[in-house]
């Protein structure tokens, strides 16, 4: 199937569905002067919008590591859908307000001892922040300052950049096959498409994370800079994505990404479904135990 | 689908329609013995046969810029069917005859202020060349000594190989975003077979226009020589290249490019409809015509 | 299609069928321990299993050049298949005791004045050797001690990971345009999964034999090691691949080459009835007897 790139209305890169549960997008009413900075903050992520510049940031602030449980991700999608149909926002830079942590990624207690049904409603989460962040018509960038592992890296991976502080404790990559499990095939695809096969393959099997100047080198960040300078990057780089014209550029964006968006939304209810009978298996859910034991260990 | 490799007869990489608009292939008799050199001119291209290497040099002549507007567009494909079909050519150069410059790309004449029809005209034009060069059983070279921004790096892309001048103004990308518009989707899966996925991602979001060394760190040029020496480099490579058995070289460069050739053959239609579609709008038409205002005004 | 991730028990990557002319596999019989060290041989490919590491080595002692004859590939096959389901087997190295020479690739008079019946046979076994290969289960690591032509090239690429020794007269590549003949199309997709399109489109049409070092540059191999270190470096890191949950390992490596495997498979038999039509051509036989010739007169 080609991309029908001449065809879609400028502006609407995705048909973007709004489940009651997430509640009203925030529009601003057309009639009204905007303030210069806006903010909203629920208990995990505090939003500031600069709407002089039109970029707005996110911060995660889920201590101790921003896991992304359900509610950390119900807020992030809540988040997200007011952005993208806030007009007087254009771009997004997503950052960490936790110290040496970007995100430690998909939250193991949400996978440990739950029910089917929860499962379920997790995984429905886990796809719906990709698919959003995926197909965002915002310019979003990944200001990375800490660790990256697993979602975390996912997320990053999902914006249209990514700049990382370079620090030698800093990780970053898809470990999952270090916790014996199997990253789902929408985040093999995503990382595929940022490192490349061979790279992937690689990276994957051995469930690598990678130190900040090797990530550079594969291509899994896009820039590395010292913390004090993260900022400044981030605002310079949204700045000259939004030089040009928004839809030739949403329009684009969404030709790249069509083809992997297409495959994930086909396969969806079955990758819950596949999600859902893997992590039920008794052996899983005791590895997964004992790698929450050997973290609780850790900490104390 | 596979690629019938095996199945081809050799030498046939496409079938190649002959519209009779085009006229009729100049075939060399068989019983006569080739001149050591043939040219052929029109207005707007000019082509050199060296009957004794078997390689021809095409050379672009359409000042100020060679745009490729409907009459250049309608000579390339006559000449190229007439080179394809000639015993004695195996191998083509494609440069330029115009100082600085390769080729600007496509005629923003032709896609400004016109009819529908001429719109689907001007863009089965624009399919046909990329689906001859790309298709080609010749070695084909691009000897890129000027900058060749959207259409113009497409023809480069679309040759087996490409060497560029090193000039620190030359300049080359697929830059349709900064117009306000979007590269069509086989524009976008040449560029990506070249680069791979991210830096394809990122290069036509931003319309960048890559210095000749960026270019060449990217893979988007495979070499850079000093403008004396480009002659010299691009028949040393067609030779290397035409030292292979002709109907093996030309059976994998038809399976390396069956993929991407197929799909936009089955979208060709639908690929012109929505060409004019969008290029109908009226938003369109009005960014382009200040386009045309700022260049004209640039000139004088 | 998806990859059913989560739905694959455990340890089965892919369904072996276990064609009866290979005889049956030697499955350890779970009661007895095993010795510290198994060896098999068969005249062709000598096998050692270490049972304290889990790591087998599969040594190619068919001088003068390890052609894969069909005997070899027979071989090759039921020694593979054996170690598959020998539960005392994670890993396989794979090398060359003949010196010089990891292989010398598909042996050409079992292409040459042979039964179309012949060819198809030998066709089918090429086929074979890679599905397994390629699918294993096992942790597989090329230890590439001499030159590699086209199907030493295949089999070193279809293993998880190269190491080659460093030695200016070594060369691997795919060259079979070099010879007039083409590379299948499952030979190019896992050429082009390590090192990407572009490379791979210039390497195949050239048929180019890389020397080490360039190798190394374009991904072809992952790591150049002076000969005494081949050994040590091979086990290193099979152990490191080891280090990681079998079927996390096995269900990420069956997503990275599910979609390869796939179509080669759904492709099986048209690919050998176009090997046969193509090699029983009287310009390939007359070819690939020119390529016989000169090479029994290098060796005189």
């Amino acid at each position: 199937m080609p991309v029908s790139l001449y065809a879609s209305p400028p502006g609407v890169l995705f048909p973007r569905g709004s489940p009651q549960e997430w509640g009203q997008a925030a529009r601003q009413p057309p009639g009204l002067l905007p303030a210069q900075c806006r903010a909203f903050s629920n208990n995990k992520i505090l939003v500031e919008l600069d709407t002089s510049s039109g970029v707005a940031t996110m911060k995660f602030k889920s201590p101790p590591v921003n896991s992304l449980s359900l509610d950390f991700l119900t807020e992030f999608c809540i988040s997200l859908e007011k952005l993208e149909n806030d007009r007087a926002c254009r771009g997004l830079i997503i950052t960490s307000a936790v110290p040496r942590v970007f995100s430690s990624g998909l939250d193991i207690n949400e996978m440990c001892g739950k029910s089917r049904e929860h499962y379920a409603e997790f995984w429905r989460a886990v796809q719906e922040m990709w698919i959003r962040l995926y197909s965002s018509n915002m310019v979003t960038v990944a200001a990375i300052n800490g660790s990256s592992p697993a979602g975390g890296c996912l997320i990053a991976l999902t914006c249209d950049y990514r700049i990382m502080v370079e620090n030698p404790k800093y990780i970053i990559g898809l470990n999952e096959a270090q916790l014996g499990i199997v990253a789902p095939f929408w985040f093999k695809d995503t990382f595929v498409k940022a490192v490349g096969h061979r790279v992937a393959e690689r990276s994957l099997q051995l469930g690598l994370l990678h130190s900040v100047p090797e990530a550079h080198r594969i291509g899994l960040v896009d820039e590395v800079v010292p913390e004090e300078k993260l900022q400044e990057k981030a605002a310079a780089v949204v700045a000259q994505w939004l030089a040009l014209p928004d839809h030739a550029r949403q329009l684009t964006k969404s030709m790249m990404r069509k083809a992997v968006l297409d495959h994930m939304l086909a396969h969806r209810e079955e990758d819950i479904q596949n999600f859902v009978n893997f992590i039920s298996k008794d052996s899983i859910q005791k590895s997964l135990s004992m790698y929450m034991e050997m973290l609780k260990k850790k900490k104390s």
